[in-house]
């Protein structure tokens, strides 16, 4: 007679994934937030705890208590110390020890006649303590001193006392209350009464992957890596953690493009660092143009000691001269008389790129397996090879496009020898197949922050990143621009509009990033219709003046500053909205994993005209009281003001000031 | 190099319950519709089709095409023709033969060379050729006629013109476009290119389970059960469907409650239905004062002449006189003396009812699980038993009490046999208990309806119920009155009070039912604080006069009517909110499975006051133009009139008239 179910239910665990087949994700410092719906017929108190440990041999599991949030739903924390792949569980139980206690105060309250409930708790009593576990693995439980009553003598000692009718009741009952013996059973589950769950897996990173500032920049344009290893002072001041680089891998010569990604490129045209693989040799090497792999390493070499990890693009697509096209023809699209098909979307055609086959075909159709694991255990030996020269960051490009079975197989595989390794997925494509690179594997995201514009927008597009299922696997990555793409208001934008769109990436996610060049305030688009750049750097070298006095440098370095400086946007689950009687302004709040450094962040959306609101603030959602005063302090400006109540006026002049940044504490 | 996932990617098919371990629901004559996220690398075409079948030994398997509906979702549908559990499972593959069709559509009008194109559209017609299927199993390829050519034939003819170089090109394009080859190959996937998902679980009820109206009675107040059965003609007039019984077993005597559920009953009190058992007898007898075995045969017999069915209540608690307390000791919970415990929430004490303990303990606590299969088979007994009595509807009084574990069990213990049996769980409970007992198995759920009476209670609660997970599998049934709940507006309300809720109950949702009483407008509460009624019937009998001229009958014919000539009634999750700029009016819309059959509500949702509103309908959500002219028919009082547009402007004076039902059509 027994199905699916124990004496409990316990559903909805979470984090997890759509399916819950592979791990959620967590970083080390990472409160890890486990809920779960827990429920059972009749009035009986439950209790519960959730385990979890690393996956690894010697671990052993811990445990933390789960609270009752009300409504069934139950919650409790964790915070992993290490990375790897880790395992969770949620155990619950019926607990009749404080039923009864519970029971035994309002009867004797009622004046009932006890002797029978005295007996029951008595027996209770006698039957957890032959259940209670080693005192090492109860930590919860009071350390026994040296000469004092142990746990099992200090139980049988209540047990006596509840059937002591020589007693007063009074004292009968109070041996029941004793709160010592309910801390001794209160991890003590009737193992009758008890569910525990599957264990769930959890991967824990390094924190880099859950807060990161990333900042692009292609080395060509600094005279090469050696000269772009002088620009990473300046990256490291802006306060970047990544300094990440587009392919630096020797560029094809067959149908490379030209500037504007024409179809003629002159002979001193450099080519789309994406179209990997010439004479020099192809993801292994690098591009003679911008130096040696020496250079390199010298160059990985500087940005550490910057602070900056350096993480680079893991494009899986060849020009017609990258060696494996000779080397291994099968890896590709090959056409009835055995040419190699170039990338095309009927009818255009990409004659600079052949995609890689990663399903290769024998002539009939049947897939040739030997082929797949020789093409796949090389795009892992590209990822082994930079990890050899001390990249643990991988930008990928255009994930989407290659087999989401492929991903799979490789984010673990890699990730079982360098757990440290990070992988940021550039799959500008529909929402579930984005969530589903990053339920397979992918760290982080590029998120669609890029084409979010309006207030309403942007509070949708939070509200489902921090409240929607996905907040347990996908970490977004909010870009302003990056070179593809040059959208809403920084298109002919003004400074105000380069300054805005910066604090709301830098402010509403946890990770995010700059193409470098934003600082100077680049803005002209390739044509109306086109999203791109003009003067793409994709396929031309720029020239900047990062000397120009108007650079939004400094700025940078405050607004990286002031993230460092809060742990609350380190956080996305907790970011709220908060109403404002005028649009234009977008203001939110967000606190730390623990409720506490509460920031409210107001931009001006407008980057033309001065705005102004009264606010509404839901000062319960920043742990204060809803009519608090409040000591105000703007992190941008160092302004110090104080605020009465929950309706400010806020009035923002971009010429001036695009956002207030604020601490808050009551007055 | 295998993962988990093949070479597409299925997700999130639904139907399904929240674990996906129960059957999702459907019914005889319902439209199941099928959704799945489907997606795949690349920009190669995707087809699919979903497969089903009766989990019946010599039950074929039936496939329906999945269509694309943006966005990676795909949906389809099929209609079950027989009760019982029934499997079904997606399958997707990438559809080549399409995906070179279409490009070589667009690569002709390009003016590309096409000679390679044409010889691998050659080849892969030949390889498609090699896995068609038998032509019985592909009903949806075009039949050949005696003489034509077979579809091997004609896939060959195609390949060959394909590479006819003695062919005009122009001819060669249109062998490889031809509609019948790709007829013929619309249903054979590649192999290597596809996925099928496991078989995912439904349960297919009768068509009563979707759609059904109920009407309570207690056959005390009618003279017993030979009363009973004068007043069966009166309630299927009114358009019922079901006629629900309280408990009709024998009533115990022990600590029988008196009127108004107080401790002291006098000789002629009735006592509690709900509290079961006594010297004639438990749940297996009838109470003598209702009247005999054969009285209630006779009782089946007459409700099924007049197209009703029997419902039946299924309490699983005793009084202290019932056979089992005597019995069976150990089937309840027992205190330390051996006396049996009745039951309480402490300080509340329930003298008369002795709950079962479903896990019965041996004397240390352990589990016993003799006498928890003899209880648990006991309880299944009670069911056969009056399956045997001709019941197929059982109302589960408070499910939520016993353990889930038992209902996971029992539900499809019974529907093994008779899965024409349907289970209505009177579980007024939290939401997610409510939501698990639905999906352990109980064919419809009371709902939180009783309580939800503003425009935005009522909105936000059928947006869940019919736009949420649970509509896979949990059937609100909508009752304004129950014996325990007089509520809302209906306290001392007025006429129109009554008619309003009846309108909402009966339209909103596809299953609903009333307490007799309800047409004679009975508004008297037990007190300001208790939702009871005053003088409830629950502890004495009540004397009505059914030929009251101021019943709601007529009316409720006339509502149960509607429900009945439209199929839109029969769905809940068409339903449609639509905009009135006066709250007071609800706007709502439902269609039939198939989008046709619209049907618009409007309600005033207050009974003291005429209230006129501009609508704002969504004239889309009908399947309409937007601003379509409409003939409008209103089918609680045969007015028709035309609407101009979508703002048309309403006025329900509630003396006259509480709502409008209006069937629609373009003028």
């Amino acid at each position: 007679m027994e199905g699916m179910l124990g004496r409990l239910v316990i559903d909805n665990v979470r984090p997890r994934t759509l399916t819950g087949r592979y791990p959620a994700k967590a970083a080390v410092g990472d409160r890890v937030p486990v809920t779960a719906w827990i429920h059972r017929e009749g009035h009986d108190l439950l209790a519960g705890r959730v385990w979890w440990r690393p996956c690894t041999p010697d671990a052993a599991w811990r445990h933390a208590p789960l609270a009752d949030d009300g409504n069934d739903e139950w919650s409790a924390w964790f915070e992993p110390t290490v990375v790897g792949r880790h395992e969770f569980a949620v155990e619950a139980w019926a607990d009749h020890f404080a039923t009864w206690a519970h029971d035994l105060r309002i009867r004797a309250d009622a004046g009932d006649d006890l002797e029978l409930e005295l007996e029951e708790g008595a027996r209770l009593i006698a039957r957890l303590a032959a259940r209670l576990p080693p005192a090492a693995a109860a930590p919860t439980a009071p350390v026994a001193d040296a000469g004092a009553p142990t746990r099992h003598e200090r139980l049988a000692e209540a047990a006596a006392t509840l059937r002591r009718t020589s007693c007063a009741e009074p004292v009968r009952v109070a041996a029941g209350l004793d709160p010592d013996v309910a801390a001794i059973l209160r991890d003590v589950p009737d193992p009758f009464d008890r569910v525990l769950t599957e264990p769930q897996p959890l991967w824990v990173d390094r924190p880099r992957a859950r807060r990161s500032a990333w900042y692009e920049l292609f080395p060509r344009s600094e005279g090469g890596l050696q000269g772009a290893r002088k620009r990473l002072p300046a990256v490291a001041d802006m306060g970047f953690d990544v300094v990440y680089l587009p392919p630096v891998h020797p560029i094809g010569t067959t149908a490379r493009k030209g500037p504007g990604n024409t179809l003629v490129a002159g002979p001193d045209d450099p080519g789309s660092p994406w179209a990997i693989g010439a004479a020099a040799g192809g993801h292994l090497a690098i591009e003679p143009r911008l130096g040696t792999l020496d250079d390199f390493d010298d160059f990985v070499a500087d940005a550490a000691a910057n602070g900056l990890e350096v993480a680079l693009d893991y494009a899986l697509q060849c020009s017609p001269d990258h060696p494996w096209v000779h080397e291994h023809p099968e890896w590709f699209h090959r056409r009835p008389d055995g040419s190699i098909r170039y990338a095309e979307n009927p009818p255009k055609k990409y004659q600079d790129i052949y995609p890689l086959n990663f399903w290769p075909q024998q002539p009939g159709g049947e897939p040739d397996d030997d082929a797949q694991a020789a093409l796949w255990s090389a795009c892992k030996g590209i990822l082994d090879h930079w990890i050899g020269h001390g990249v643990r960051i991988f930008r990928v490009d255009n994930p989407h496009t290659k087999p989401m079975a492929f991903w799979e197989w490789l984010l673990p595989a890699v990730q079982r020898d360098h757990p440290d390794v990070l992988f940021l997925a550039e799959a500008f494509t529909t929402p579930k197949v984005m969530a589903k690179l990053a339920e397979v594997g992918f760290t982080q995201s590029y998120s669609y922050f890029t084409w979010r514009h309006s207030n309403e927008e942007l509070t949708a597009y939070l509200d489902e990143l921090a409240h929607g299922p996905t907040v347990d696997y996908l970490r977004p990555n909010f870009w302003p621009n990056t070179p593809d793409i040059l959208g809403g208001v920084l298109r002919h934008g003004s400074r105000a509009a380069f300054q805005l769109r910066l604090v709301l990436a830098a402010l509403l996610a946890p990770n995010w990033g700059l193409y470098s060049g934003y600082e100077l305030c680049e803005n002209e688009p390739a044509s109306p219709e086109n999203e791109e750049y003009a003067h793409s750097e994709k396929y031309e070298i720029k020239h900047r003046d990062w000397d120009d006095p108007a650079s939004l440098a400094p700025f940078i370095t405050t607004v990286n500053g002031v993230r460092r400086a809060h742990p609350a946007f380190a956080e996305l689950r907790s970011i709220r909205f908060h109403h404002a009687d005028n649009g234009a302004l977008l203001v939110f709040s967000k606190t730390d994993a623990h409720g506490a450094d509460p920031v409210l962040v107001v931009v001006n959306l407008d980057p033309d005209g001065a705005q102004a609101a009264t606010l509404g603030l839901d000062l319960a959602a920043l742990g204060l009281p809803w009519d608090a005063d409040l000591r105000v302090r703007d992190e941008l400006t160092g302004d110090e003001f104080t605020w009465h109540g929950p309706n400010p006026w806020v009035r923002l002049d971009p010429a001036v000031q695009v956002a207030h940044v604020l601490a808050i504490e009551p007055a």
